[in-house]
């Protein structure tokens, strides 16, 4: 589908809308601008417009829809799959200016933000005043309008799940510029169809975020982490199943392996207290008392040491230890990029049962093919965050490569229940495994609801389906 | 639109599919499935077909399709707004056979079932193995089904959520009668956009659900319940907002007056223990140790007590003050029905802190049409049941104070930006409400996915929108 390139007299339009501050054209955008933080997808926009309030979105929907032009919506640019990544040129809508937070509702509990506020922003500002956003994902730059477009996951889903469960509601344009409001500060609604679910993790492609209402919860009072090593992953892995059903229900379980460890180490120039194991369990617990975090504690080590052939039970209690622990958990991927030209990810989740056997057939899959392939994951949820490196592999190696083991990775995790991605979101990247995965007829009926929000398809064109 | 009426072929074909002893024609048909609980709305199928497994409904379906007959699913029919209500006639497909838990898979947590189990049946099977399905609607003997059909709500709602938060994966037959799935057992995903997501709450328009698989967690070892009196229902319900964000979050708050308590009690034929306040606030707590709860009781006291104007707390603790005080709570729906000849339920979810303001407006528009409206809910999350008593008025003035009563409760409702149903769902009834609310642009939006869907309209056809 051809869309209409931009001329002189929209460049006019769009900076009578946003300002000739806000307005960059073509010969002026910065190349950071044309990908993502993964950059396997690129695509420079026409125009890339810095916006400030959603009338001006409303404005700029509507003549991009009277006009034919592509928008595609960008955050921080923190995605992994090209989803901001304009490939049919066009508009670049960039929402990192928007980045007010609007309303703290104490007694509703809710805090009312602009799209492009940073996670970590939220973070401070709720737990200042002893309120608590849960959602956790490992990027705290990203954009809470990102993170909604792609329902990002972290690492404390297992306890208080996925970005979905902590928006209460939306205000959205639509591709021909109306502002509709989805959901609000309410704690229920069975109000028709729930367009606002529909809304989040749709990627940009059905509308614009340009309001969200997120639920709070009172900040627990104590937490705990505990790193506990086992002789290997297996053990280590099968352990997680038996811990969370152990009656006490963790906020995270990382896994940490020795191989992936080393990265991190090298980045961060920093060691792991205690790194001289083959695989951990990077576990952590929170309550509103000690005592009931103690109690998970003792449970915990008794059930590891004495029934799942856990080495030993370190406690990370001092700031030092919490820092160097969680820094190295955090700068995984980080230092998986600085270790290699170029990588590309695999963001599958799968039942938490067959973790194990995955990643044993991920090992055979990289002697196969003769490619690195490290990886790190959220063991309580079974969402694995694995790597290829392209290392000192030739363009077509590494295109063949990748082609074939993103293949046999997903139809693998297909056998087992599992799905494309577990929070990075489908975008450019992983359109045909999507396909794969859901077949036919649900690609059709997503086509329909792409077709009902957007009939002239200029948002985000080309991505998700 | 016209659909075909169901002739001697079709019928035979339905024995066909489902058996003689499953096909009940026309003349046989019970009242009790020309309507739901509330018995507002009736209409008579043309046939009701008891079906036994998915590839029944998938047959049913595809002939459905391909002779435009209209297809209303019916679970336990304990609806309250007209959904299950076949009111074009065709077929009353009926899932409360398909009543087997088919997995319970410890070490992932979850429990796929059929969609004509009980609630109260996945209660008691999971909890005997101390885990634990959240959502607590008030009637147990809902189909799992229906819940997810309405997504439905409950008492637990603020610290657990509600139906959808508890749902990890949907069998789906569609309208033409394909067989699909969404989701499954994985805690994540960001696979394209989310199917379950929209199938959940759609009240049997868009697809047949025909398996769920449900999350489960660790049972709370340690419940607790306080039933505080307060001197008058202001007092009280103002009370919930800093009760919740006092640091500890309750399971559920619910909101009990004198007024509505006393045709408990008369139903019941039994009293609350010190039932002779104004107001009560019923507040629940778990936790996994006893120190935890006690924690919070202390904590809810001390706020309750010195700072929020209670007069008293007291313990809900002998198993014989549990179940007179829960049993109470749980008889309202019954009690009230009871009382009177007809009710009409207004099922609205509104912010927390407007729960005083818009009980005052509710006894304001009593007193004005000269209606008995007595309600109760859940304070804790916003939802109120509000129920119009018809008791001696005449048709013509029921029908008159009704409509006008409905349309300002829920004007006033969108004031606060508040829903038409918090839990029970828009079906035949509340249509008009519906549309008040969301506005022309959102209602074209449902048109379209429900087209994507369900391009004939004859899965329960003239619901929802």
């Amino acid at each position: 589908m051809a869309y209409k390139s931009i001329d002189k007299e929209d460049v006019l339009f769009f900076k009578s809308i946003v300002g000739e501050k806000c307005t960059i054209e073509k010969s002026n955008i910065e190349v950071d601008f044309s990908h993502d933080e993964l950059q396997t997808i690129s695509g420079y926009p026409d125009i890339h417009l810095y916006v400030n309030d959603k009338l001006q979105i409303q404005n700029i929907m509507k003549y991009a829809n009277q006009h034919n032009i592509a928008v595609t919506v960008r955050g921080s640019g923190t995605g992994l799959v090209g989803a901001c990544v304009p490939v049919n040129g066009g508009v670049l809508l960039d929402t990192s200016q928007m980045h007010k937070i609007l309303e703290l509702d104490k007694d509703n509990m809710t805090l009312r933000v602009e799209p492009g506020v940073l996670l970590m922003d939220i973070a401070n500002y709720v737990e200042k005043v002893d309120l608590f956003y849960a959602p956790d994902p490992g990027e705290k730059s990203a954009t809470i309008g990102g993170n909604i477009s792609t329902n990002a996951g972290g690492m404390r889903a297992i306890k208080y799940g996925v970005t979905r469960d902590w928006v209460r509601g939306l205000e959205v344009v639509l591709a021909n510029g109306e502002l509709v409001s989805f959901g609000g500060k309410v704690v229920k609604n069975s109000s028709g169809y729930s367009l606002k679910d529909l809304m989040i993790g749709s990627e940009g492609t059905l509308g614009i975020i340009v309001e969200a209402t997120l639920k709070l919860i009172p900040l627990p009072k104590e937490t705990v982490s505990l790193l506990i090593p086992f002789e290997n992953r297996t053990n280590a892995i099968d352990a997680v199943p038996k811990i969370i059903n152990g009656h006490t229900l963790p906020t995270a379980i990382e896994f940490l392996e020795k191989s992936s460890l080393k990265f991190s180490e090298e980045y961060l120039g920093k060691k792991l207290p205690n790194d001289d194991y083959e695989a951990y369990l990077l576990i952590s617990y929170d309550g509103s008392t000690k005592d009931s975090v103690d109690y998970d504690v003792e449970v915990v080590s008794d059930l590891c040491v004495n029934q799942l052939g856990a080495i030993d039970v370190y406690l990370v209690d001092t700031e030092e230890r919490k820092k160097s622990v969680w820094s190295a958990r955090g700068a995984f991927l980080e230092a998986i990029k600085a270790s290699t030209s170029l990588i590309d990810e695999c963001d599958v989740v799968i039942p938490r049962t067959n973790i194990t056997e995955y990643l044993d057939f991920t090992h055979q899959l990289s002697e196969e093919l003769e490619i690195r392939i490290p990886y790190f994951g959220h063991a309580g949820d079974g969402n694995l965050h694995i790597y290829f490196c392209k290392d000192n592999l030739s363009d077509d190696d590494w295109l063949n490569k990748t082609n074939i083991g993103f293949k046999k990775m997903y139809d693998k995790a297909f056998e087992f229940g599992g799905k494309v991605s577990g929070e990075h979101g489908i975008g450019y990247a992983k359109r045909a495994y999507l396909k794969d995965q859901v077949g036919d007829i649900q690609v059709e009926l997503m086509k329909g609801i792409k077709k009902t929000f957007d009939p002239n398809n200029i948002l985000n064109p080309n991505k998700v389906i």
